[in-house]
């Protein structure tokens, strides 16, 4: 599917030099679902920062002699993201590296302000130049200017939250400390832990902390900031509780890896139990429940076994497929590359086929007419989320250009256009149900959303309004 | 696992130049899982031989500006090959191209000659210079010999399958016809189909021919050679019928993808097949069955099926890390990199754990902890295959120097040692079961190999020999 | 030798779009010799910038289809860069790119700001963050500060050449409009010219014009700023006249291309200059008269016409040896690989040996040695420089921690110590007879300042001062 | 110029393990200008052959990771070739390396077969299968099939060279020994020496053995073989002196670096002395000598001594021009890019320019074309080799489609074609000055060949004719 979130983000501290390249290595493995376009990490080799960031994946670009290039440090801060593709992007890689007054910092961010065209703006009306056009950019200006007045960096960060508005999961790394903060709202996921030889770890999520053999201690609070350094871990709270907890619900449905737990809630769990939502209100009677592979795995056995349907494995993924793959002309059909049905499996049966997500309906199309060449009697879709109806401000991105399907049919138009024989997708009363807090944000489901829609929402806002000006 | 296969053979033909290149390259993403370390397409432009090979994934070798300088061909070969890393290797890459008295010959192999050692020798006495070490500059020398007094290059190959003993099956290419041929006991699989644009495709697995939009016609016969050329596609059958089928069974248990048909029978079918043995045989009161991504989840499914104890994802598999990977020093297990157990799922239960196989039980005994550190209260392992027992000679590289933990423990020993509750391997006796002739290679098991057996079976027996001589 | 200036800088523009980054990539070309640790081009497509940069030389990093990546445009600046290996200086590359209130802007510059310390402490005070270590990125930041109140871009860097100080030759290039300034003492070369095709170019050397076949028009006068634009050429001379012309003396001596041609005077007819002075003052008894390749050889014609003693051919140089070259433990040199001895010239012969510098004497010593064992009788040799004796705060980088042997050691012991028979330099008093103004910058000889010298010169200042800081 | 041979050899051998690689690495780094399209080094780790070969210069295919991956070695073979380009003859890249029942050897050869193609067809008819279109691969073959029937490789050797005709020097490495040999006609060059350190060295050139430190001992005899093993040096001299020395003479014009020397004469001294000639044989009234670079320079000086006009510097080469260059549409004058006028140099003069030869007479033109820029006044040119008028089939490599000036004008047309005042060519009669031993091939000047002239003589003739065959 064409949705995606920008981002994850690792942090390692010890009172010792040791291997902080290759713990954050492994950690930004466990992270790349979050982000394929580019990574980097930047080790803190006793107030000497040494980096290595470049396009392509955590494998690509820290090659066994890249990595081994690096010295021990007692800190690490790294960063996997997506993106738009094209060698100018190597700009945009994370973490950004900054030198001020106070000394050098290296930001990583994972989020989406939805104050940065008012910032920005304000930042250069008083100077300011920009050498990229990402947000973690204008964040590292605020905590910049306002360390310029703060007795440390951590007051300087918490002064910047005041202004900083939209989700933002930080690991923030100085010379002496490392620090990690969650914005008020807790869009974006954010855990920390510790291995038995004493490393904190901070991460994304819970599945990098174990990749690295770190005991998760527990989520970030929204609105908190951590503080790693000579006197241990400190906790700020001036910003927490000031609103409801918002995490974005999409992180359960399709960004998070099943094995990972965020703020009390298995992914894993929570796919099972849209499965089973989706069975309870939208029964069929089919001989087999399968699911697109891997996200829709989870559902697909939550499906199965709150209908008693049986589950099967009607589709295999390619996981060889390059990211430069490049279809043949006259046909654009990447599923037929990377998919493929088992015949066995689903030949004169009728299916429950369990998606995560519909878009523009095209990827979904070809899946339903792959199980129609292999002998599939009836397809009933479910999907696992509910339709796309709005524009997210808080880093999901829904290609901007993308023909929303859902805005202008209805399920059973859908299903028709697709060869399904039904459609359902999961409620969006029951989307309280998938998190533990009973509480999330779901504007791109149902509009609400939980703070102030900014003006100018384009992603590219910045790159467009460049070329426009002094001519 | 450490047990691999060398290599995928794929061959297309059609009346009038097409993009020959690019359909080759679809079909290797297909057979990529048959080997990683080197592909190679060649294509045939009227004539005049065009080939690009290298080290890598296909999505590496095969980049877009590569693929795009391809002209386009009338035919095509292509390979991707399992095999030893370093960049020496490059010379061993497939197809091997050859340039002889009758033109130029393109050979793609798969499987592994019994008497390589005899014909090599052979051939050297009479003045023969070999660049690589792989059985398939044998074969190329011992078809461009037979030409000499052969009316034809099919002619040339039946001559040829006289002498050699073993397991191949090949695609032949030259500057008219594509050949292909299997040999006569049908060690490794081989099928064709044919596109509705009336392009004839050969390829080592069915799912090969779906990625390019071939429809199946049948599996090449054991023994059999077809000739696709001006005649259209003309069968030989000379060699057919003299031996009892023995197709690799290791094919259903490991190499193959399961969306693969072969001589009749769904790679899905047959193992969902041994699960169902398995949980005949070795019954197990547990709450949860999971198997071992990726190949160990259709015999998981067919254990759950069979014993009604619910099918479970306990498991995730990291699709990202690259081959490249090196474990950090003091901590070898590329297995908690690679693998991660869903806590959610297995903590406090009792686990039925499927995996294809056990070489030298140390993968297993680091699943066995992972799933233990997730909190699963007991865990029986079954495994999909018998023990390994015998050094395969037909194209099976189970290490030569790999510790075979089954030929000294019992499965209760070795449970102990990784720390199951339990262990049972699937009877050998049933592996009959798996394949639809009911007759397979089974040798690597139990010993009873089809063939003579060679007296020097090293693998690398060319490249050591040729240091001690001439000193 | 080891003295290096750092940079090239390079401009175009037209009227109607062009291939701005083809013509950008031949100006570079010919300015290599300036910088060839990195290079970058950015295009200006009707106020898009769209820009590509990497360490290597420019047929490196513009192989053939980097180069056909750029779109055409109305105009482009370009750089080429001397500096200090590493992936992390990727982020140093030039043209920098900053994106600001009144749009975007790309900076290439050559030279060095002797208050770069100062400014940037001011800059940092009132909230800056940097990105990169150079002086560059302080010259964007007070443009773009001094444009927020100023009516043009031009305006604004008059107004920032108040505060900047030291050497600089800059090409900037903003939606509408290529700018190119000189600061007023005119220590670095700059010129510009206009090819046939209307485009007008500007580069560091007029060589780099002649490369494009655009016609050498003018130097760019010392404080001068050029703007280029809708309007044509206009020349802001507020900066002018109001100190002496102080251009690098080492432009002639070492610096530039001997086809070039600096504020009048023939670099070739400078050297050729210094060759002559050395006859007169420094006479030798001997049979030939042979310059080391390439920068030697001028300067030896010249000593080899005053004096009457033949001119010859004594030393080859191996273009090939790359920047990568690792000399084999134990052997250092170098300077055997890079050049060699042609015996048949030079046996049985005494020699006038000509080289444009002395820095820690090994270089030269080898070159003794190198000629010795190819049978020269004697050995003389002559240097067309005054020996080093001060730093340099315009650009000049003489290696910090050179053991600058001229500074312990009369030229008798160094003769010695290296093992020629005489040794003598350049007068300093006549160094101003290379330049056509007769006045020029040779503060890194006789110590003459012409500004205010600063009170940290560490060429890495920046960086080490950052890891001080935030402790 | 377009005129090429293929190709340097060189090889090191020592009774105890040394870093071959490296050495063989600075042999090659010298024999570069002899051959820039690929290169390899194949080191003898006690019969073990490791070898890295590919594409590009010996500073690209020879990165510091790459050497260093090599292991020390009692001796290595090693060759840098001219050729095509493209992917596909990277299995042309030498030494190759062949299997046979006597153990490996690795060949590297310089030079060409006459009867290559006899040779071929001889050896396909035998069952010989090829894997290049390379004379060298032909060569391995002969001797491996005598090796079958003598008692050393050295015998084999000696048996195949009554079968070879035309050009070569060889390098062979067997498990054991290391060989070099030279044809019985001496067409290519061929040295060996000795370092301190008791390694010998063998090489194309004398410069490549100074390079590493060897000194010069003696050419290689043509017809010699030289067998360099446990029992020292042997010299087997049954192919020498059975034909005249055929030296051919374009080593000293053209190929040959000025400060090698061979068989006896120094290059510089043999280019001095073509200069000389020239001066007397075609004297100008001109103000200036100049060459050029770098091949025209040594005849530039030859012609100034004996002239008495003074010598200048009027061409600079940018050395920096990489292979890849591609000339901007609609000006295809790479000579413009890589050649520039020094205009204080030549303007207002007359000039007297040495070139090393004229092919198409387009190069030429441009040069001219240059100085008349630069503002010479008058340009006569002066060629330091006859016209070309007859092919090359011993590895002078004219291109085959060129369009050879020569053939078809008097030089007085060429001269007015170029825009020349006047134009004169090396009288053939006195090219036997150029050798020590006034015997030389000078058979592409003058059609006198040493040796029957082969039937068919294409350079692609095996490519050609491969895929006429088999249809």
């Amino acid at each position: 599917m064409s949705v995606h979130e920008e981002c994850g983000v690792f942090g390692v501290i010890s009172d010792k030099p040791f291997d902080a390249a290759g713990m954050c290595c492994r950690g930004l493995y466990a992270l790349q679902h979050r982000g394929q376009e580019s990574c980097g990490i930047v080790v803190n080799d006793d107030g000497l920062f040494v980096s290595r960031k470049g396009l392509g994946l955590v494998s690509e670009v820290f090659a066994p002699d890249v990595l081994s290039s690096f010295p021990p440090g007692t800190m690490a801060a790294a960063h996997t993201r997506y993106g738009t593709t094209g060698s100018s992007s190597l700009a945009n890689c994370q973490p950004i590296e900054v030198n001020h007054l106070k000394g050098r910092m290296a930001v990583a961010h994972n989020g989406n302000l939805s104050n940065a065209a008012e910032l920005r703006s304000a930042l250069e009306l008083n100077g300011a130049i920009f050498h990229t056009s990402s947000d973690t950019e204008t964040i590292a200006y605020i905590v910049t200017r306002e360390r310029l007045g703060a007795p440390s960096i951590e007051e300087a960060l918490s002064r910047a939250m005041d202004t900083l508005e939209g989700a933002y999961s930080l690991v923030l790394m100085s010379p002496q400390k490392l620090i990690c903060a969650r914005d008020p709202l807790g869009f974006r996921p954010l855990c920390f832990g510790r291995t038995e030889g004493g490393v904190y770890a901070v991460a994304s999520e819970s599945c990098a902390l174990k990749a690295v053999g770190a005991e998760f201690i527990r989520d970030v609070e929204p609105g908190e900031i951590l503080v790693f350094g000579r006197d241990g871990v400190v906790s700020r709270r001036e910003h927490c509780g000031k609103a409801p907890k918002k995490l974005c619900v999409f992180e359960y449905i399709y960004f998070a890896r099943p094995d990972s737990v965020i703020d009390g809630r298995s992914v894993h769990a929570a796919r099972l139990e849209a499965g089973r939502i989706l069975a309870r209100a939208y029964p069929a009677s089919a001989d087999l429940v399968i699911g697109v592979p891997d996200s829709g795995l989870d559902a697909a056995l939550g499906y199965s076994r709150e209908s008693g349907i049986p589950y099967g494995i009607g589709l295999i993924k390619n996981k060889y497929v390059g990211r430069t793959f490049i279809a043949p002309e006259g046909r654009s059909d990447m599923v037929s590359i990377k998919l493929s049905a088992v015949e066995e499996a689903v030949k004169g049966r009728s299916i429950v086929l369990i998606d995560d997500s519909v878009v523009r309906g095209t990827t979904g199309g070809r899946i339903v007419s792959l199980l129609r060449q292999a002998g599939a009697k009836e397809i009933h879709m479910r999907v696992s989320a509910p339709p796309f109806l709005f524009p997210c401000y808080y880093g999901t991105d829904v290609d901007s250009d993308a023909d929303l399907i859902a805005r202008r049919h209805t399920p059973d138009e859908i299903a028709r256009m697709m060869g399904a024989d039904s459609l359902a997708f999961l409620p969006v009363e029951s989307l309280c149900a998938l998190s533990a807090s009973r509480d999330c944000c779901s504007a791109c489901f149902d509009g609400r959303y939980p703070l102030k829609v900014p003006a100018d929402t384009r992603k590219n806002r910045f790159e467009q309004k460049l070329s426009e000006r002094d001519k």
